[in-house]
This record gives C-alpha cells, sequence and structure tokens, in this order.
C-alpha cells in the first residue's frame, strides 16, 4: 500500500504527523530528551530492531528533528542531539505523557513529571499565554487561517453548521422542558 | 513484520501510541473534536478509503476513544462520538497544531487557535496548575513513579549520569576559558 502524504495536506496537524507519525520516532525523541545520543543507548532502551532504529534515526535528520554528530573517526560512530524542531517537540510529549498516566496506568504511574525544586507533582495544563486563560472549547476555537485551503474552510464550515444545530437543538430541549 | 505491543511497555508515552500511534487516527480524533459525527463527514474531510476509515473507527471505538451510537434504523446508520478518554487527547492535538505551524507551515497557517470572545490570536503553552510556572526542562523532570519497571528506572539513571557528564564537561571549559 502507498504511504500517506500528510505532509501536503493543509492541517498543521496532519502536517506535524507526516514527521512523527510513527510511533518509533516519538520513542526516539523521548529518549532524545532524557540525553540519550547513541545507538546503543537508544537500542536498550527501546529493544528495537537495529535495521528498523537505524531507519527511524535517518528519518529523523532527514526531517530536521535530530541532527547527526561524528564523535569518533576510526571506526566512525555517530551521536544525535535535538535540532530546535525536535526540541519544540516537548509540549506534544509531555501531553502525552499526561493523557497515557490519566489513562493506560491501570497498575499505577511508571513516570511522573515532577517540579525540580519541590520534588513535588507537576499537574500540566496547556493555557494562552497571552490571557492567562486555560485553553478550553469554551472559550477558544480553530479558524482558517491565512493560508487556508478549501478543504479547510469546508471543515470550519461545518463545525459551525454543527454546533449551529446542536445549540438550537439544546434550546428546544430546554423551551419543551419549561413548558411542561 | 509483527505489530509492536506499545501497551506492554511501562512508559506512559508508549501507552499513549498504542492507541493513537497511528496518523489517521489523530486526524479522525481531530475531526470528531470539529463535532463531526458520521463517516460520510470523516470520509470527505479525509479523503480516505472506506475499509480504512471503517478500521480506524473500530480501533477507536475499541480502544474506548470513540462511542459508536445508531441513530437511524433503517438502513442501520452509526455515528462517533468523543468518549472522556476521547475528550481528554485535545491539549496533544493542540500541541500537535502549534508544532505544526511553527515547523512546518512555510507557505503560511492554514489553521490557527483564537479566543472566541476577542479573536485574538492564541499562544498556547504548558504550565503546571499549581505553580504557575511554563513547563521546562529547566524546572521539572520525569521520575519513576511508584509502577516503574527496571527499564524505566535504568533510563532515568542513565539520564541523570548524562547529565551529570555535560554539567561537569561544561564546568571544566568555562574553567579552562577563566584560566586562560
Amino acid at each position: 500500500m502507498e504511504r500517506t502524504d500528510f505532509g501536503s495536506m493543509a492541517c498543521p496537524i496532519a502536517r506535524s504527523l507526516e514527521h512523527v507519525g510513527e510511533s518509533w520516532s516519538i520513542l526516539i525523541l523521548r529518549d532524545c530528551f532524557y540525553g540519550f545520543t547513541r545507538f546503543d543507548e537508544f537500542q536498550k532502551s527501546l529493544g528495537i530492531a537495529p535495521n528498523m532504529l537505524t531507519r527511524r534515526l535517518n528519518s529523523l535528520v532527514e526531517d530536521g528533528l535530530l541532527e547527526r554528530r561524528q564523535y569518533n573517526d576510526r571506526p566512525p560512530r555517530s551521536e544525535y542531539v535535538l535540532t530546535d524542531a525536535g526540541r519544540a517537540f516537548r509540549p506534544v510529549m509531555l501531553a502525552l505523557l499526561a493523557w497515557g498516566n490519566r489513562y493506560y496506568a491501570p497498575e499505577g504511574e511508571s513516570l511522573i513529571l515532577i517540579d525540580r525544586e519541590t520534588g513535588a507533582r507537576v499537574d500540566p495544563v496547556l493555557i494562552d499565554r497571552v490571557t492567562g486563560k486555560e485553553i478550553s472549547d469554551r472559550d477558544h476555537k480553530t479558524e482558517a487561517g491565512p493560508a487556508a485551503t478549501d478543504i479547510v474552510r469546508w471543515r470550519m464550515a461545518l463545525r459551525d453548521e454543527k454546533r449551529a444545530a446542536a445549540q438550537a437543538a439544546a434550546t428546544t430541549v430546554s423551551t419543551d422542558a419549561s413548558a411542561r
């Protein structure tokens, strides 16, 4: 089957997935955030087949998320470090961590995020830097941007239509209820 | 090739990827956040093959991220709505949106996040709800939790070792520089 070209889609979420749509790539990036840089460190951490690891590392380098640096000449040995784009993936990683802990850790949490200074558990929440408000469906929404394509505009229009219909239905229900 | 069982790994990021490691699944969830519920809406939005869409919807229902509801008896027609776990995926989605806009939208942004009240652009940032501090490598770190396995503890130990080595190297460099 031909690989889907998510990178040619207009949506920024699809564009992101073109680069990190493969689970192994995300776990390699996780290990890079731990400061791991070497092939054998990734391999031990991930239990991944060497040919697969080579492939994923090459693709992360090509995609500009990792930079390859030769740290030994004879024999030639490379290490891999996060680029700016790779480091900027951190909020996605932390949001995945929080979500996994909340829903998929029935036996208890194996990894937690803490404050270095106090050692207290962190409760990560996404806010708007400008207003300080927590991002929520009530207060925020997506909108077609300057480079929006027809399909993006169609999605926003259908979303608005469905939201208006749901609100009209809710109003009818409450009117019915108050008329009883 | 056998599919890797990310769900059996201890790491909460790997656990999350067991459920959303497939790019189509994330794009279906995106459309669910827009309020889309029906097969033909997803299909038009995604341009995905019907058999693939059926497969991904079934797997999202099995994983507990979507709930299937029959809205028509003859012919039988189902719609799909987010569960609590599905809705809780929103911060990951928004972090992917922000990352994609920042690094993979050379022609300009096609989708932006705005404040409903003011219409102003949102700059999403992850903070600790308790302290209000922005989550950063300087102030926060991951740590083995109560259900940590050997491999999780090994990762944390290697991370601490590499961080200490990097700090020692930085100290040496600055000592060398001041001795000049």
